[in-house]
């Protein structure tokens, strides 16, 4: 087995460089993802991993093989190279290089009766791995970045959504291209925005829905709202007139579930 | 009016303290607040403010004065000072020193119906502070942190909170001490656990409700289990069994939200 114990190796150069700039994630078509269960889920998802790189004193070649299948190349590195590569502080051990997805609107399945979740132009990776979280637990069809600000890739969302990157059906395009997808599809289009709204759970879910947040700085963009069925807000009755856009989402996320009894 | 500008000067390596360490604001009885809008919901919600360190190139002595009434203290400090003070990377150029509260659970006013949220052992600052966000949004009664790991009074907490440390009714205990006093206010204890659970969206919450987390990774202990009037969990579908704790938190609290008209 290939073996890397300097962390002058050009190839680790490269590879700190995918951890670092979507530039670099985005030329290569490649990008790192970290832990066990992230590398699992990663290859669950269909994602083809080109190489892992691990370390032999913190796990065995047998797991670290069970990984990601037989087409990946399995390198061993030291606890150094892996310090320099990881992003988070852990001492897993085991980092792989994946190939990116397209992620376009055209390579979403979805169900009979869908139930989508869209994030206008998120800006925080925590927000949007924890929604990922969230749209996973639920169970949802797709989620969809609409906007994106940059690419999925980054490694706090992959951290973030503890694996929920891979999980999901996810998709990204510009807010134009994703209202024409969601109207073509039949799915009615709910806006949590606060113009000429009423309160989400006095609206029925449970035909094809697709449930649309902004950002908590600027909202929603006027073509979203123009495309709503209706605006919806949740009701709030505190000091602090606004709420966590993962929280929200995960709210209107359930009640949509709880309306279609946890089954559809 | 006083001005400080020496990093060395005792007072601000005290206060340096407060910021770094539980036990210091133990001892004193204060902590520091950052921010005017943080510094304004303490004094709306009651708190002491001591004094008000603030930066005069950033602020003018009547915005601060504003913010803490007349019985504070007022001192000028030095950029560099601010920056050794503040634990965000801000320039608001304000931070408040406040007398901390008791937060027993004597202390709390319930009203007639009421809709408690308890986190037990609760441990990452970010979910207090998400938890108490999504409690002043949903205008609960009270929180009440069971078997709290630290104080409430963490600048990391405060941070996530955006101030909903202090607009919310909040009190600690042990867990025993907890459940006597829901018990004894008739609440009915409805806890989120896999152990002989019904799944949340089929139970009543219009009657005095005590919805109860515990953490990720451990769960609630067998004393919630046992007072219980319900063990609830949230279904879930996906790869990830799990779910944020204040995530989790905000689906059920506006579930009964939501049951309760969002009048009650």
């Amino acid at each position: 087995m290939k073996q890397i114990t300097s962390i002058q190796n050009p190839y680790i150069k490269q590879l700190v460089q995918l951890q670092d700039k979507a530039k670099a994630r985005k030329q290569s078509g490649t990008f790192l993802i970290e832990g066990q269960r992230e590398i699992m889920l990663a290859t669950k998802g269909g994602y083809e991993i080109e190489t892992v790189l691990f370390v032999p004193e913190l796990l065995s070649e047998v797991e670290v093989r069970q990984l990601a299948g037989r087409t990946a190349e399995y390198i061993e590195i030291s606890k150094e190279i892996y310090q320099k590569l990881a992003y988070r502080d852990t001492t897993e051990g085991v980092i792989a290089v994946a190939k990116s997805k397209e992620l376009s609107l055209g390579t979403l399945q979805l169900g009979k009766n869908p139930l989508v979740v869209v994030a206008e132009a998120p800006e925080k990776p925590g927000n949007i791995g924890a929604l990922l979280r969230t749209a996973d637990a639920a169970g949802v069809d797709a989620v969809i970045i609409a906007n994106p600000k940059g690419d999925l890739y980054n490694p706090n969302i992959i951290r973030s959504s503890v694996g929920c990157l891979f999980t999901n059906n996810i998709a990204t395009g510009a807010t134009e291209e994703v209202i024409d997808y969601l109207k073509s599809n039949a799915i009615n289009i709910y806006c949590a925005t606060l113009q000429n709204s009423t309160s989400y759970h006095v609206q029925d879910y449970t035909l094809p829905t697709a449930l649309v947040v902004g950002t908590e700085a600027t909202g929603l963009t006027q073509e979203w709202r123009d495309a709503a069925k209706q605006n919806i807000i949740i009701p709030m009755h505190g000091e602090i007139d606004s709420m966590n856009v993962s929280v929200a989402a995960a709210i209107l996320i359930f009640e949509a579930k709880r309306q279609r009894g946890f089954n559809l």
